[in-house]
């Protein structure tokens, strides 16, 4: 599909250089919103009004809801009085209010100039529910019977208003406006008698959300029933909208984006990557590499704290970094493998006890594996290949040992921390890779002196003297080295 | 909604125990199959076949797909074959595949036995698409019309075979089997006229895929262009099959669940996290746990061969977490934000250069704010604060310096792999955090050396009689505090 849009986009580029708008139109008539929303960014100048009138209402109409917010103010600015009109009354109600929400305040009142009384009103009680609300994405385009009517005058019903409605697929029975029912197009055509009241097929089970219900919530509930719509009530249980499953998908790419974003350590950003310029990006990056930046301070102390111990053996300065690594790595693993779990509902926080345990178990098996690999790697690799006579076997088994600790710690602290972020109302997401990364770094160093220290004291007095020779002559070397440099 | 679940699995639990099956089956079929599934999950023990005999056919069948696989076979092994039949007959040819592709051979050679022919040969045909393509996820019950239909017998088409279709909303137009347009059920019903061909109101540009197309692109194609269903087209243009959205849904939730996974470091699993064993984390955890850990040699070896330098200046071995820290945090952000934008589709490889002139700017600005807040923090935190008089001017300029250059390696790295990966048709997920961590670790640590070698130099041969008695106490001091410890 991307090759085809983009041998079209140079295609259509020609066609408007040479100004043959009568093909143009021809072609753009036959593709769909999404592809004309697409190219129609490519060619974001003076000449995307031109273009866009070449399109005809209804089209014109879809094609302006899939496109980004910059180029929709250029058009917005381009468009007479009579062209918006004609574009905002094609609008569903929950576009116009995702565009009033994206412009700035001059186009907004021109936008609501423009719209008529009831379009108004309906976007401006639509802007009062708070952001990422179940409200704020609802439309209040929707289908709604009584339940005494026939089959047959639901099917009359929605023959007559359809056309206006965003699905017509799941009509709502309303009493009194509170939903007591949903009945799907489906059904009334499949019925075999056209004058069944609607009470009797409907299906009375409805499940609903509420107009502040997390839109994260209300996608993955459309997810795991498969509904086409999710209807909508407010606290005294009266219908006021739906949410379709396309603006479900959208905000369960939109809300995983964020998780990533912010298990990578970055602010999430509404802005897609080839939108956003440097300061965004930056903007959006730095208050996290500044803060665990700053936290590293603490592992700085650590080291400096054992510095003698690492004077006398240095070859255990060597090994920090994989430690370090390892340790970031095995609790990054956990805490992620836990985020998207809680994300998706798998897990809730009374699993805790059963996640922790799993995570101990799991850490015993790769702190053995890994412990074990890394001590042949070290007589192996670094001793006998590299003949790094510094490693005893003491120290590798110090490294050894301080690995399978950091892993474990790592895994814990890696399931524990998103868990009880959820807990205490926070996000999980935070609770990934970077912040869990600086923690187990400053434990496992601990760790790593703390059992240095105790198995290498005795050695380090015996063997001061020797080092302190041999390191002479290797400083003296390392100068000339230096200098020659 | 969780809540609701909770409550009203111990009320059915009470039910069961006091064997009140009447009350249980009522309160039962007023609940949807997904929250259903969700329950008798819960009490997958020898009385699931008993309860799930209360349910009615089709919703039975419902509920069957929506469960797990053990529980699926547990209540497979535990029917009759009149059951079995009537469950699958229920079932849509994409579920019958799912399950067949889930259960072990000789549950499977039962559920064939029990299948119409007409659907076994369907099985075994979706069947030989390979895994991931839009042939094994599609289902061939959809919706056919001819194109010299009028709307009226549409309709009357539909009334008639809609019953086992898995959408009826949208149906597809037909000619010798091609397929050359769609049309609504909504364009069918608000028709004015009845008598109108269904040529004259078909769509005839129609999106369609291949029955080799990956589920990935076919769920992010259903999720832009917004529709209920995709056709699927064999190489000839023969329409064989749909995908409807919310399979698209699952394909989508489930892909970048397996792009977290990678990203962290992980194998992707197809079990949830709970259904998960210690064992299989572990198989899933530890080749690049290992593969990572190994190639920590290099970082090793780098401080191995400064070692001489570090045994000089022991407080360069402090900085070290910090800088390490740092440039995997700001190799991740970038490569993380590219492999998402890639994995929607927002980047291509041909962006290459504009990302990465892009990061080069966003890492400029993250490396002077970095190594000024940086050396703000040596000069006030840890030679004021701390009274860490051996670190110099001189040594905090080597290590802010060396901030900046790991955090531009960092952005390079990051975004540069993803999209090489890319290109040469790797999966990009792998090229994230750990394994850049990795590189980044090694460039930062040589840029340091090499700074810090060239920088401290001189100094070096200043002070290394003073370092050296210096040392030498420090050492005697630390020899008492590990003998009292």
């Amino acid at each position: 599909m991307a090759e085809h849009t983009v041998t079209m986009e140079s295609t259509l580029k020609k066609l408007l250089e040479e100004k043959k708008y009568a093909t143009l139109k021809d072609v753009l008539v036959t593709m769909n919103p999404a592809d004309v929303a697409a190219i129609f960014e490519e060619i974001a100048d003076e000449r995307l009004p031109r273009l866009f009138r070449l399109l005809p209402k209804e089209q014109a109409a879809e094609t302006f809801v899939e496109m980004e917010p910059e180029q929709q103010e250029m058009l917005i600015r381009g468009f007479s009085d009579a062209e918006l009109r004609e574009v905002i009354e094609e609008l569903y109600v929950d576009d116009a209010v995702d565009l009033v929400e994206e412009m700035p305040a001059n186009v907004v009142k021109r936008i609501l100039a423009q719209a008529d009384p009831q379009m108004r009103k309906e976007i401006n009680d639509l802007l009062r529910y708070p952001e990422n609300s179940a409200g704020s994405i609802m439309t209040t385009e929707y289908v709604s019977l009584r339940p005494k009517m026939t089959v047959a005058e639901a099917i009359t019903r929605i023959r007559r208003t359809g056309v206006d409605k965003e699905t017509i697929y799941t009509c709502y029975v309303t009493e009194g406006s509170k939903l007591i029912g949903t009945v799907s197009v489906k059904d009334l055509l499949l019925s075999t008698d056209d004058s069944t009241p609607i009470l009797k097929i409907m299906d009375e089970n409805v499940i609903s959300v509420s107009t502040l219900t997390d839109q994260e919530e209300v996608a993955q509930m459309l997810s795991k029933y498969n509904f086409l719509a999710l209807p909508v009530v407010d606290t005294d249980g009266r219908m006021v909208g739906i949410i379709t499953f396309d603006d479900a998908m959208d905000v369960l790419v939109e809300e995983t984006t964020e998780d990533i974003e912010k298990m990578a350590g970055m602010l999430p950003s509404e802005k897609s990557y080839l939108r956003s310029n440097a300061w965004d990006l930056f903007k959006h990056r730095i208050p996290w590499l500044a803060l665990l930046m700053v936290s590293a301070t603490f592992t700085g102390m650590i080291i400096t704290g054992f510095e003698s111990a690492l004077a006398a053996q240095v070859a255990l300065t060597a090994f920090i970094p994989m430690l370090m690594d390892t340790g970031g790595n095995s609790g990054s693993q956990a805490s992620v493998t836990v985020i998207r779990a809680l994300s998706l509902g798998e897990l809730e926080f009374s699993d805790a006890p059963k996640v922790i345990w799993k995570e101990i178990q799991t850490a015993v098996l790769c702190g053995i594996a890994l412990a074990t690999l890394c001590f042949a790697k070290i007589m192996l690799v670094d001793r006998l290949l590299l003949g790094n006579t510094d490693i005893t076997v003491l120290t590798a088994f110090v490294v050894c040992f301080t690995m399978a600790l950091t892993v474990l710690m790592a895994k814990i602290v890696g399931c524990s921390l998103p868990m009880g972020a959820k807990k205490l109302g926070f996000d999980p997401a935070v609770m990934a890779s970077p912040f869990i990364t600086t923690i187990v770094d400053a434990l496992s160093l601990l760790v790593y002196f703390a059992i240095a220290s105790a198995l290498l004291a005795m050695n380090i007095w015996q063997n001061s003297r020797a080092v302190l020779l041999r390191r002479k002559a290797a400083r003296r070397k390392a100068f000339w080295l230096f200098a020659i440099l």
